[in-house]
């Protein structure tokens, strides 16, 4: 029973990444956490998200995986995304400091824009580094297809970033009679 | 072995909430209820709901939980929330004594009106109360990928609170060959 | 481990149902069958299907159960039932007795046809009987929130009276390093 | 113990097949792989697939399945397929033996064009095998029905074959309070 315990409890890991010529994106979910109730039970303490990361290219399908830029879409990035329309543009701004002492150092943007004739996306990146001076911009044209796979995985993914699934599981499965 | 069914019989709860100017809306689902039958099954006896509880800003940032108001929606009212187009309004009333010897003292009613060019839908709960001589009015403007969320994770919602996954489960893995 | 087997293996049941003037309707799914393989897994051996089932009214708000008519929506029949547009109709016939010495004397049809301005759609049964000689007609008007309801919820039956939700869960939840 | 470990282990299979005048078409989903992370999780080491079999017709309602002809869709094409417009066409090449020594020898080609007027599609294969000097042609028509199944249940396998519904299962069903 221990090592059917120990596998079950193995975390599985799984993303999608398009692969262009000057970066590449990769798209992974990450799971809310739960704190425990005094009844037994337990509640969302923390919403999950949909992290977006960015590599550049440094040469043909060769990509610097040192140079990756993170951005984390919370659950209603998520979802102006998936209901964006084929004409329409999106833009977030995150400040990955905020409330601390170095608020306002790092200003991190992400956009979508139409690539035009209802074919797609630009996803756009810009990391501002107001500390070092440094601006990184990264852009990957997304496909038709590609948006498509990233609305319906994304919104496979946004009941379960907020712990919906777990909610709406029914814990006891038949009503007992005694 | 008692221990992981303690565990696993921990009631999850999650929700999803948008702070406003005036007020809060906190939305979460409610299970259905099953009745044992002879047979060792069982059947749907209370379809579960979709609550909304609205909570009034009594400052910036500050809301006052004690005033706060209910509206339970049921599964059609669930349809026509996540079929609405862009331009498009509802409205349900609801008697919460409907039935009872108190009908007709408290008379709730919600709205979505649209915000304007496709830009997301103001939601306003009115309960009027004829013994207290009291109405109370409480509206939260969401935006379109606000209302996005709520779409998605009502539709993924709706199949769980009318018990149609726990009737889709197979609970025999597979057929035995005897 | 006997009694959390029986109870885990008990049936539960589900369904939505619509109480009009003239009828009642009522929508329930039907799980597939497997045949074992000698693998020691399952295929499909018949799908499963979306159970309609009208009652007619004889009085307010009651009817007669005895009198119930039955029609069951194929896979593909409940494909064309989601994807139908708001101004679209759609129609269905059935023959109980199909390649039976019974073909032809009973022969059922089952339409939508839209309300009107984008509010909904009657749904109609006739039964043909040519042995009694009788014609059975129930109708029942659903709102567009109502059919957001069946559009949702046969979503999401679909792939389970199809047995791919089963098709597709993993049975070995982790590779085993031995 | 022992024997439930050996049915719940049983692979499961499920396909939707339509059967028309020249040809039948076959489509089933196939699961990702996963490697064992040294971690003790485990992470998508290969997508799965949504596969379409395609059988030439040999009579009335009868099909040489020994000259059947395949065609995996990758989630990028499932996307392109699943977000495809009434009056849209989309056509994928892939080379079974592309980056080995056989590369170019055989080229397949499906594309998806409508049937006209909102009707559904024409699902083309065309295989051109350059040793054998040979051309398969296998042409299917579907319905706005099928079209909608296919839809529906490749929107639903999508998440699944790219292992996203193992990600977002919470191996630890509540947090212990030791």
């Amino acid at each position: 029973a221990t090592s059917l315990d120990d596998s079950s409890s193995g975390k599985k890991f799984a993303s999608y990444t398009v692969f262009k010529g000057k970066a590449a994106l990769s798209v992974h979910p990450i799971l809310p956490s739960f704190s425990k109730l005094e009844s037994g039970g337990a509640r969302v303490s923390r919403n999950g998200s949909v992290m977006l990361t960015f590599f550049p290219a440094v040469g043909q399908r060769k990509y610097d995986y040192t140079k990756k830029q993170l951005f984390a879409l919370s659950p209603t990035e998520v979802g102006s995304l998936i209901s964006l329309g084929p004409a329409e543009s999106c833009e977030f701004f995150h400040d990955p400091s905020m409330k601390s002492s170095h608020e306002g150092q790092v200003k991190k943007s992400l956009s979508l824009t139409p690539l035009g004739s209802d074919s797609g996306y630009f996803v756009n990146l810009t990391v501002l580094n107001n500390v070092q001076k440094t601006t990184d911009r990264l852009s990957v044209p997304i496909t038709k297809g590609e948006f498509a796979v990233l609305r319906t995985t994304l919104s496979y993914a946004l009941p379960h970033i907020m712990g919906w699934d777990q909610a709406l599981t029914n814990h006891h499965p038949a009503p007992q009679a005694s």
